[in-house]
């Protein structure tokens, strides 16, 4: 277990500029996770990160100290923990309130399978970090493992993802920076997409058991390529005057509808 | 229609203040539209507002201008407008690329009904503004026209909630700073609640074809005594290893269900 009490030890310095600039982080291949439930579930799911940087000032006071943090500490091995005093946590904490904990992790960088034989979602230049996170959180909650994002997307490791994510990210194989329009030639499920034109209710004909649904930005929607290329195109039924969902709650309605299908066959 | 070349303007600094802080808006019981999409909806669905504002830089040159603009300002009657001069629109506008409309609009303030006899949500200390403007419009999508907010809860006329909200507030009645557990007294529909204690499947029985939907706070979810008090309580059949669905997500999920069914009813 390291202790650093200085702004001019080294590791103090690559910490804080990964925990500041995006670039950093992807040069290095590390993502920054804050707060107890993304450490927590990090822990849980994938295993001791790089480095887990505690904040000294509330370890050092066992009786004052979050019991969660507490716990969270126990189970780090001794040789990826990173105890800073003083005021040196605050530096590295991007929200206000901070709990005292970050974790360094590896980005996951998978290759793309050669074919795509599972249930999917593909991102489409969706722009809000929040809506990113809102997706890929309700990917895990409904079965599907699997996330390819375009260019253009919101990067699925920054804080604001992350934290919108709520830990779905280590459940999920997220692939980024994909060229949607290349991969298709390597899908073996029904490519089906959200759309208004010529498309079939959500509520018509069974969807697809498997399937690779597209949703895209905010504004434009599904490029033309895509949904042209779609076997299916669905529309969500909603109230004439209304304006269309935002596109993570229409995600959550069409990756829910699936699996009310799918849980319904069975 | 007035033009302001001067910040010393006594109308621009109303303006100012009204765009500036939310207290003001509160006091004045005014809110403030930014954007061509909400201002355009306001006018197609409510009418002309106090005041229309715009940045004279771009209506002065009807080459340049974004056609939007142009006609929106047609729709505007003569005596709302009021166009700003040199950079004055940037002090109004609080995001970085604005596109040189803002209105000034009346903040509805309804009475509560009697009796409650028709589908609606009750929003419980639902902290997120992206979350309260996404679950209006899933609301307004859905053909759900009632909300009830409790106290806590993100102010819908804030402009972010009403940026997220894409216009469906317009197609609302919203009841602010509501006392949920007093209001339950009014109820002649079911009160529901999505909860993960002792809770019947999303896809079980058949759904109330009306019902007041209870969604809570994001970490805490839908408080005790309203979830005991719920005559139906579901959940979402999820993955086990997954957290649950941010709670604009589950909304939509839970109101595209119920409308599913009326739908498939008809």
């Amino acid at each position: 277990m390291k202790r650093i009490a200085s702004r001019d030890n080294p590791l103090f310095k690559e910490l804080r500029k990964l925990s500041s600039t995006s670039q950093a982080r992807k040069h290095a291949g590390l993502s920054v996770l804050e707060g107890l439930h993304l450490c927590q579930t990090y822990l849980a799911v994938i295993g001791a990160p790089r480095h887990a940087v505690f904040d000294a000032q509330r370890l050092d006071r066992p009786d004052d100290c979050h019991p969660e943090l507490l716990a969270l500490h126990d189970h780090v091995p001794a040789d990826r923990q990173v105890w800073l005093e003083g005021k040196l946590m605050q530096d590295l904490e991007t929200v206000q309130a901070g709990q005292g904990v970050v974790f360094v992790v590896d980005t996951p960088a998978p290759s793309l399978p050669d074919r795509i034989t599972e249930s999917c979602v593909w991102l489409d230049r969706i722009q809000d970090p929040g809506n990113v996170g809102s997706i890929l959180r309700s990917c895990a909650a409904a079965g599907v493992r699997h996330a390819f994002l375009s260019e253009e997307t919101a990067f699925a490791w920054s804080p604001k993802v992350l934290r919108s994510g709520q830990g779905a990210h280590f459940s999920l194989t997220i692939h980024e920076q994909v060229d949607l329009e290349a991969l298709m030639a390597r899908l073996d499920v029904p490519l089906v997409a959200t759309t208004l034109d010529d498309a079939q209710s959500l509520y018509g004909p069974a969807l697809p058991p498997k399937a690779a649904w597209v949703f895209g930005h905010e504004g434009q929607g599904v490029r033309p390529a895509l949904q042209q290329a779609a076997q299916v195109r669905v529309h969500i039924p909603q109230e004439a005057a209304a304006e269309s969902l935002n596109v993570a709650a229409a995600a959550a309605v069409c990756l829910f509808e699936q699996r009310r299908q799918r849980l319904s066959a069975q």
